[in-house]
């Protein structure tokens, strides 16, 4: 048997106008900016007249930790809302955008897969709206006017060693990590060491993510603190006049984004944060006009659940004053084998003592999830040569956790395939079961939030981390900064900050490397390990492959 | 009497949905991708299906050299376009997009004034549909491939000292003109010395501008020199594998942009390259299109005409095929005083004597539009302190040239007050006058070609090159770019290189400072005087002021 690659699956769609998808949830085409005919974003104004609608329910769909196998997150995201949608229910989907420069490095992500995609995927992996490129400008604006402060007499005296603040593109480009800028004698500048970030892992974006509106994100905006003086006191951005022209080149990055699935059901594909230095959710906004205009919305956060479900619910629930009503697990049989100590070359063959060796990082991943005081239901995302003894294996390693796992064929079948969960989820939802609460206070001190994740979460025996750390920390906290949440950059690979510990691992300890305050977005970044924020290419970046066939459909993204 | 600003007059508009634009043109809805209501760009299937239409009448508006005093040459464009759709004929506007990076330094250039716009002014002076964008990205990656492949083992033997090759940003940067980058150790690559210009500075805009259609501008892309070997012999963009991905990324791009004038009368704004360093006029698609659609098609050329008519009529009526039927001269009574010595300040005050002075600027660039076998009309664009003994001179004066002056009022009236120009235009484009020829063929010997512009537009004396200059137009000739056009970069404040040489000077020479070779836009560029390809911001740089007011428009940009 042979199966269709998702872009013959993609171009194959029947989409309809989005004018008819923005009508499934009652948004007038006079509220939808087109861009072509099968995308648009949802006017600033509508999103205010729909305010004071009742929310509908909100599910989060998460994972175990990924391996090289997949898990099939956002395709089990897509399938559930095509899922709800199929049984009756009003139901949208809410997902992240796609960063550009990685797509010329390996394949481009694709949004979904087999037949549970987002459509028009070809743009949504090249410009789709031009919100990432909103992003880059506004960030380099606020990097041009700090230069350019400097030069003109430096009146706020900032220290040029000490400029945080850098530049962005949205491009692998592994020569702008670390340069020397104002070269060239005194017409350019004071010559300063600096680099450039890959756009995702901007604060604006992480700001554009988490604000509630234009107001809100002006406010953020200005917060951003972009250099100390000699004496270490910080400098805004709003000290040297950017956060308006930075709203102003924002303002309709801010407006959700609308597709639809390949089934004609309406997806919001909005924001694109990075999931380790910032919190990998969707935008708060999309998130929260789609829970104004359909009953159920299916979000996924990044990474997995340790990483992503961990700050959505810490950070973007905690600022947005949402919550989830039911939260899926997506685990595959196939990862469950790897979490067990299978190769990936040995992958086809049945093994079901690996699947129950190997379930000890779903079991763990359930807990934590409870711990949040949710109701878990796991989603085996079904592939082909997963037997039923293996599938089983995993059901009955469920039960025992207290939750329940359902096999989920959406890859294969669409909405026909995804049916039963879709079901199971609208039942616990609608139940009211859901206790949500945090991990942790506002008002915990900044170091007992990072154990409470470090203990609670990665189960790690101990937190490490230096004098300067703890000092600065402190120092956060007189400061004001000490009630924000606590955002986590460690390997999604493994509960620990060791990549090649899978499955549950015990008795590790985390050591903090460095920690740095995104005062724009509201959270202390906490970094364990190396973090690489300006990706270099490959030997032979996809990219080289990538191009115009005679049809004029591009070749090489997928 | 008090005036509307242009943007208070442009809030004002009443915008028809782009559709109804395109219907004017004969553009069903279906073949329009819209970017909101009021943008939208021209799918490539439709400008196919056009190409057997025969041309309309190709109307060039110049204008005399700039002045602080401002001349309205987009404005008069724009105004001209409405005054023929007035009288009853079907006419279409094609103009530049606006670069973003200057708005945030000085003022916005809004797209015409008065009651002469172009509409969504705000759109188009911010990111548009995202055409500089795209072309940003598309450059931007060319240039991590390039050190992506020199990082990878270097195959092609790039001498890193010799890559030519920059990055760019929409921004004013300055900062970035020349920076060293790869610093940080092994996994960042080689240091090398490089810089940044600003995207519309990009040979990836001049190219773009130029193609005739997405082979072409993959071809044009692929002939980018990138760099250098050590033995001197050129590395090529296709030679990294770039130009397919730069093409994917730059489709959309490369589909026209229309939009309407304050009259709902249609516009195509289209790319925008540099004026000097490149050929400053908007795309090749976009003219040629306009030219299947409308009878009539009034463009602008950049700076005055020493420069940008120069260009239009030898770069781009030579690459695509087209020519004038009728050429308008922009001027104002105003800059002819200043040309004859009266300041600023002193702009109100009535000084006939003076506009005769002045006049000789005029005159020589009538002389030198006639010598192109073209039609020449002055368009006298009216300024409220203008008396009627000087316009008077300036009629008498144009008179004696052998050509035209007539009195336009649409910045203030709109259509109605351009009619008799109109009228006059649409005339002698009808009667078939025009015997359009370049100044130069192909096969002049490029020295030949700069000394022919040299001499008989900036009527100097004499070309001044060094001997490494002349054996470089030398080398290129043999390499087979003798029959490239030649593209001269020099201020536009005059017919000589001295910016303050107002009026007519003789007696001055040309001095060459480099030459450089644009392999893909298929021009050799000359560059006589400092020639800068990054701006920076000012010391009070407009940004300061931009943001959103309480009503969510946009204050400071204008």
């Amino acid at each position: 048997m042979s199966y269709k690659s998702d872009i013959e699956i993609a171009r194959e769609a029947q989409k309809r106008p989005i004018q008819e998808i923005g009508e499934k949830l009652g948004i007038k085409s006079e509220h939808l900016l087109p861009y072509g005919h099968d995308k648009a974003k949802v006017s600033q104004e509508f999103i205010n007249s729909v305010q004071s609608n009742t929310n509908g329910k909100l599910i989060l769909v998460t994972a175990i930790n990924p391996t090289p196998a997949g898990e099939g997150k956002t395709t089990t995201t897509v399938g559930l809302g095509d899922g709800l949608n199929r049984i009756g229910k009003k139901a949208a989907i809410c997902i992240r955008e796609a960063s550009l420069g990685p797509c010329f490095g390996m394949k481009g992500g694709a949004a979904g897969g087999g037949y549970a995609q987002v459509v028009p995927m070809e743009d949504m992996n090249l410009h789709f709206t031009g919100d990432f490129h909103a992003i880059t400008s506004a960030h380099n604006l606020l990097s041009a006017m700090i230069d350019n402060h400097i030069y003109w007499g430096n009146e706020f005296k900032i220290d040029e060693r000490r400029v945080t603040w850098r530049r962005v593109l949205d491009m692998n480009d592994r020569v702008l990590r670390d340069v020397v800028t104002s070269l060239g004698g005194v017409a350019n500048g004071f010559p300063r060491q600096t680099g450039f970030d890959i756009t995702v892992a901007s604060e604006v974006m992480a700001i554009l993510c988490l604000a509630t509106n234009l107001e809100d994100l002006q406010e953020r905006l200005g917060n951003i603190i972009v250099a100390y003086r000699r004496d270490r006191t910080p400098v805004y951005c709003r000290d040297v006049k950017a956060d308006g022209a930075m709203t102003v080149l924002l303002k309709d990055a801010m407006q959700p984004n609308l597709v639809q699935t390949l089934e004609n059901n309406p997806a919001f594909v909005h924001g694109g944060p990075f999931a380790n230095i910032a919190h990998g959710c969707n935008s708060v906004i999309a998130t929260s006009t789609a829970l104004k205009l359909a009953d159920y919305v299916v979000t996924e956060a990044g990474f997995g659940a340790d990483l992503g479900a961990e700050k959505f619910m810490n950070i973007k629930c905690r600022k947005a004053g949402i919550s989830p009503d039911c939260v899926v697990l997506v685990a595959t049989v196939r990862a469950m084998k790897m979490n067990g100590g299978v190769t990936k070359a040995d992958l086809a063959a049945e093994n079901v003592d690996a699947v129950k060796e190997g379930c000890a990082n779903l079991g763990r991943h359930i807990g934590n999830l409870k711990s949040f005081d949710v109701p878990v239901v796991v989603a085996i995302n079904h592939f082909v040569t997963d037997t039923s003894a293996e599938v089983q294996a995993v059901k009955d390693y469920v039960a025992t956790q207290g939750s329940e796992a359902i096999l989920c064929r959406h890859w294969e079948l669409g909405s026909a395939g995804v049916e039963e969960l879709a079901r199971r989820v609208a039942e616990i939802a609608d139940s009211d079961v859901s206790q949500f609460s945090p991990l942790y206070s506002d008002d915990l001190p900044l170091f007992e939030k990072i154990d409470a994740i470090a203990k609670r979460i990665y189960r790690a025996d101990e937190v490490i981390a230096d004098k300067k750390i703890r000092d600065q920390l402190h120092q956060w906290e007189e400061a004001g900064f000490g009630r924000l949440p606590i955002c986590m950059a460690k390997t999604q690979y493994s509960f620990s900050t060791d990549p090649n510990l899978r499955g549950a691992p015990t008795g590790h300890s985390v050591p903090v490397r460095e920690v740095r305050l995104s005062a724009g977005a509201g959270f202390i970044v906490v970094i364990c390990g190396e973090i690489m924020t300006m990706p270099g290419l490959p030997r032979a970046p996809s990219a080289e492959a990538i191009m115009l066939n005679d049809m004029g459909n591009i070749e090489g993204l997928f």
